[in-house]
């Protein structure tokens, strides 16, 4: 210890830890001090560039909110919540996606076939599609909560203008694993960028914008409860989403129709449906649980 | 982009930085990104902990004040501000070390042979030494800032008992490049493990103690600026810092002395110092600036 060097560093803080520390502990922080310690040494790091690192912590700080978590926005710029998701997607079943900080619990139910869009402005979309497990088996009582942008790209609780829980319902399957609900068509919205995450994404040359998403959580007994969002194939950001959301199968298509009389009678808002109104059909796979 | 994988979402993120960013900031971060993302991957780090990292920041923003920037000692602990110390410590001169957060400006100065004791308890130590350039010449008018703890382990800036600027001086080298005082055996003290860096001290059986020692911050015209600090031998801690402040050119020796009729005439303390005594031989070996 008395001899710390730069190339001793990391292995001297390895040995400060106790011999009882938590295995897994350990481990992850030798990888997370050893990453540290090869990212200062690989890019000779400045005192001026570290003290900016820590000024951006520290606005960070001042910036965050219960409301609004800049630390959390940091990662997710740096693609590593996103990262995170996609270590623990298990094979073959959808993809999750970041939770954002929008989501609230206490939506209210909504029955299959019924509409979200009540009076909100914008175009109609049918949203519809069967929730599976990875053999293709319907999975009945499986239960998604669904939440979205109006059309000015606010979630309810942001904007005062917007009912409690507008655009928020949880809705269960029935025996053949069908869910469906008209609703409109969110829109794009960008992340914060008036504090230091703003100040990153700016230096680079990178716009704050998401692409417009319908956020899904779907819970089922005996399966990995999924966290995800789907985007329309023909949004502008789809390819430069500032938080890595995007993945290949989280994709819809927004198919247009003129002819509402091929819908199910089931479908609430069928008979006031105006042309032209868009379809999405897009299926859940869920993974087992593990044991 | 809207294939984004685990394995591809470093190079997306580099991807997304404008062409015209800085070639400094874009390495900075890709290397950034690319250990972020590495780590994750090889402790396929789950969902639980990366909120508990983003907890520990969340309760780390709350911490910080002015005063006291629980990121900086997040920094410290990880052993990241010692080595970016290392990383930028020229050859063959005396390495530098951290600055801490006590340092104040405008610290009264001392002449040569100047006692900083004053009434201060601890033990009576002479410091002295030259400072010198790398080719072992003395350095006439070079600056040295001191400060240092009282016997309590506090700094003045700490604690309402002390005189503002107790234990703090500027001494001016003369033409031999001697610099000389009489202060006390400055005393260890824990880093404030009360916040979300005691946490993981704490989970990882480590203490926050840091051994002992002198700040200083060497200055002159054509030389790099020394920041460092200089540790006594035999400090139950110097093993240990929980900050990995301590280089094997930094550890002074403290020599206990009987007879002060050996001291030099112009130390001003010479005629008070009583039995033992404690005298510290240690020269400050400067690199020239960078042109």
């Amino acid at each position: 210890m008395r001899s710390v060097t730069s190339d001793t560093v990391t292995q001297t803080f390895v040995d400060l830890m106790a011999p009882d520390t938590s295995p897994r502990l350990r481990f992850v922080l030798e990888r997370l001090a050893a990453h540290l310690h090869d990212f200062a040494r690989e890019t000779e790091l400045t005192h001026e560039e570290w003290r900016t690192g820590i000024e951006l912590l520290t606005k960070a700080a001042k910036i965050t909110t219960p409301e609004r978590n800049e630390f959390v926005l940091f990662s997710d710029v740096l693609g590593l919540s996103s990262l995170v998701d996609m270590i623990h997607s298990p094979q073959d079943a959808t993809n999750s996606s970041v939770l954002g900080p929008f989501h609230i619990t206490g939506a209210p139910d909504l029955p299959v076939g019924g509409d979200l869009k009540g009076d909100n402005d914008g175009d109609t979309v049918l949203v519809e599609g069967f929730v599976k497990n990875r053999a293709g088996e319907p999975i009945e009582g499986a239960a998604l909560e669904i939440w979205q942008t109006a059309d000015n790209g606010l979630y309810s609780n942001q904007d005062a203008a917007q009912p409690d829980y507008n655009l928020r319902a949880r809705q269960v399957t029935g025996p053949d694993g069908r869910y469906a609900f008209t609703t409109i068509r969110p829109a794009p919205y960008t992340v914060p960028d008036d504090g230091p995450v703003g100040t990153l994404l700016h230096a680079t040359g990178r716009h704050p914008w998401r692409p417009s998403h319908l956020h899904f959580i779907v819970e089922a007994a005996g399966y990995r409860t999924l966290v995800t969002e789907v985007f329309p194939d023909d949004d502008a950001y789809l390819d430069a989403d500032a938080v890595f959301g995007v993945r290949e199968d989280l994709i819809m298509q927004y198919q247009m129709r003129t002819d509402a009389s091929t819908i199910a009678p089931d479908i609430a808002a069928r008979d006031r449906m105006s042309n032209p109104y868009y379809v999405v059909d897009f299926d859940f796979i869920l993974a087992e649980a593990p044991e």
